[in-house]
């Protein structure tokens, strides 16, 4: 016979950028998707579930080209038809797009205002690197059709109750509001009004939008003539004066202690512009129906140095930071930072249907939320291992799976080993791997005299570190209990290792 | 100045055999999905979850084809880096193929054995048809590393405790297990044993997959000498004698009274093949594993007219069939069926590693499981649109966002109308298409003397319909109280409702 042709073996690898999330990663996540969308719900909001698929027409802003379709989403030609090319499909790369296509589609069905919430995965085709990854969720809440300023004040208290209900404490996290409006009026101020200077104002929302990166001075300076980046290579500026640049710097510096005070401030830099008024009446109606409901500046507060997001929004925009401080990795202390954001966006379904629709949301950042609470040890989620009813004698395989099955009707977590039994120890070690609360025994004598034995995992572990020997000897941590009893043994042991 | 070119408006549309889920579609799923992962848990499976996007090489099955490189899955290619041509990436088509890749990629850091359960959407490329889509949920159970029948055995118990934990009541379900191996010994008595006679067995398998959808006559006759079908195309057959498939035939309809009295059939069926009495014995393990722990034959049987699956499963399979009748889309009255599949498979990761890992796992049809709780009136999920606080006064907003905080504080679903609140009709019919219980209105007359009027929406549309003018004057629909009683007003409204 000859020998058959050997095909190489596949690589047991995920895509680069793509990851596994096992145990406790997942339905940790799971239970928050599930409290935030409780507040969701409890606000109003219905659930909207999309796939991940769209076509590129639909998801717009990334067009295939037929060089690299693939430019920063992952994209696919279908097979062509009888008479047409295939469409172009993409995976969708946020959750905003595929609303916007939804509720042009659908918009004589839905209600106005649609109050929608989405929660899953969306895919980047971009570079991975550490902790970048080209799969991730996002967990987003709009309000599509309200044009209404309370619409966004809403959003803000949702915002702060969400991350209450996720265990972020009153006082570790603040919701920050700003206003792009009250940006545009000091433009206007500065004298960047008129369509002859909209390249310039491109400039400053572009400079704005990177103060978290360049910090005052580099904004500054391309706010001016330019600025030279470490590589060398010139950025243009906007050209502004240093008395125009002090206007639009002066912005982002315009928090005070009160709201009050923060909002008298902004009126004096946008003094003379109408949008400019508009904007600061809109932080100021903010501030009111939020007192007005009940959250304090120490859950939601104006601040213009908030200006993320300015570039894209167009009304109020709001960001949710953490103000706890944790360690990083090279064991610095810093704020925790950010972890959702949102505004106020035009033109949602414009491109769709020639209407315009207004629309505010916000985008909850899980994962960096899932971090900041294991950060903060204030991670609950259920990580205990189940009970291991052990195999000493494979002939009572019928005898472990009843002790199993009395057990998981109890509503306990319980499995019975179903490796090979012939090693005792590597059952043992086996529950150890699984981080089990309780080993269940039980061989020939134990059948015979009608009794289990009962190892307490947590007690025994703890023992074999610490324990002298007059502990072992009052507190054993094994039990042997009758058959009859093993549930409420189990039970016994479990409420004292909570 | 040019007038600028229009590009065409883009389509708003799903790709073709994609769907949007909406409001309760979405949480009913998730509901249930939440309790099936409960009852996997409790029976010690671990949650994995991989992403989407997994190499066409470590998915296998389907193999890039720079043609038609979408045979049956969505792919694409990477760009190509610097010195090779990019990777070939897919949209995975199940869970099972993404476990094997994880098994194998992570084996040294998992408990041996393995259990796992994962759900998630999956995708696949094929013709779209009524009520069929190219992205649907699956949601699976495995166990890897476990050559016991008692992995097995589990599987069936959990999977009874999963029908009856989303609300299947005992007695209107039937988990059904077969064995691949008593099939392979009923073909050996046969004749078909041997290596030359591997086509005609996988003529017989393939043949046996299609009996639901061929019936026992076209399955005969691919047994014997072939089957022409409706378009007149010709399938060969296994060319066996009208006594060697009578043997065949005579497995499907072994099935008797008594688990006992089916084994006992199957036994005289296998006669003198070792790897058919092993399968039969598996079968007796089975059953008295299931006694063992409680489940009896109301709930867990041997049938070996369970047939789907047959053809790639290697051991044990189960089928879980939904018992009690439906009315289809012509109103006949038909058995609602199958709602979950699996079995005993091997080779999970030889492919990988060249290593073979038994496995055997069930994957549970979430939609055809909701469909079927839908179809008799079990949907329990809450559909209940949100308490609307109506906008009388629109300078009254802060008012009207104090009393939709107080009520959501309350856990009450509540939102304030954010739309124009000119028209006060067009409030009552967004609260309507809604679904919402309550309606809650202030305005001028109510704000002076500190009360608000709260409208019962459901009893409301019950009297429109049905009283006399004699209940509506005892049983008024719409309460004015005391603005601080707005809470417990409505709470009592929604009790009552309920």
């Amino acid at each position: 016979m000859a020998k058959p042709k050997k095909t190489p073996r596949p690589k047991a690898e995920t895509p680069k950028g793509f990851r596994d999330y096992f145990g406790a990663e997942v339905t940790q996540r799971a239970e928050m998707l599930r409290k935030i969308a409780a507040v969701y719900h409890r606000y109003g909001f219905d659930a909207l579930e999309s796939s991940g698929v769209e076509t590129v027409e639909a998801l717009g802003k990334f067009l295939p080209d037929v060089d690299r379709p693939n430019e920063g989403v992952f994209a696919w030609q279908e097979d062509a038809d009888a008479d047409k090319p295939g469409d172009w499909l993409a995976l969708r790369y946020d959750l905003t797009a595929p609303l916007a296509r939804v509720y042009a589609q659908h918009r004589n069905d839905l209600p106005t205002p649609y109050r929608r919430y989405a929660m899953g995965p969306v895919w980047r085709n971009e570079k991975p690197g550490p902790g970048r990854f080209r799969q991730f969720y996002q967990c987003d809440a709009d309000t599509v059709g309200a044009p209404s300023v309370a619409a966004d004040a809403e959003i803000c208290a949702m915002l702060a109750d969400c991350l209450e209900e996720v265990g972020i404490e009153r006082g570790d996290y603040i919701v920050r509001v700003n206003n792009r409006k009250v940006l545009n009026g000091v433009m206007e101020v500065a004298g960047l009004a008129g369509d002859d200077k909209d390249a310039e104002r491109g400039i400053v929302l572009r400079a704005i939008d990177k103060l978290d990166r360049l910090g005052p001075d580099g904004v500054r300076a391309l706010l001016g003539e330019g600025r030279k980046d470490d590589s060398g290579d010139f950025t243009k500026g906007a050209g502004m004066s240093e008395r125009q640049a002090d206007v639009v710097m002066g912005f982002m510096t315009a928090k005070r202690d009160t709201g009050v005070a923060t909002v008298a401030r902004l009126r004096e830099l946008v003094d003379g512009s109408a949008i400019g008024e508009q904007g600061v009446d809109e932080l100021e109606t903010i501030a009111d129906l939020m007192a007005a409901a009940g959250y304090g500046a120490d859950r939601v507060e104006i601040d213009p140095s908030v200006v993320r997001g300015l570039g894209y929004y167009t009304g109020p925009v709001f960001e949710a930071e953490l103000t706890f401080e944790i360690k990083d990795d090279k064991g610095r202390v810093r704020n925790f930072g950010s972890v959702a954001g949102g505004g106020r966006y035009d033109d949602l379904v414009k491109r769709f249907t020639g209407q315009e629709v207004p629309a505010t949301g916000v985008s909850i950042g899980v994962d960096r939320l899932l971090a900041a609470l294991h950060a903060k040890g204030r991670m609950t989620g259920d990580t205990a291992g189940p009970v291991v009813v052990t195999v000493m004698d494979k002939t009572r395989m019928a005898d472990y799976q009843a002790m199993v099955a009395e057990l998981r009707q109890a509503g306990i977590r319980a499995e019975v080993y179903l490796g090979n039994p012939k090693n005792f120890g590597n059952q043992l070690k086996y529950a150890d791997s699984r981080n089990s609360p309780v080993a269940v025994i039980a061989g020939g004598d134990e059948f015979e005299t009608g009794v289990v034995q009962i190892k307490d995992l947590i007690l025994g572990a703890k023992m074999a570190e610490n324990a002298t020997l007059e502990e072992w000897k009052d507190r054993p941590s094994q039990y042997q209990v009758a058959r009859g009893d093993l549930v409420t043994k189990v039970r016994d042991i479990l409420g004292q290792q909570d």
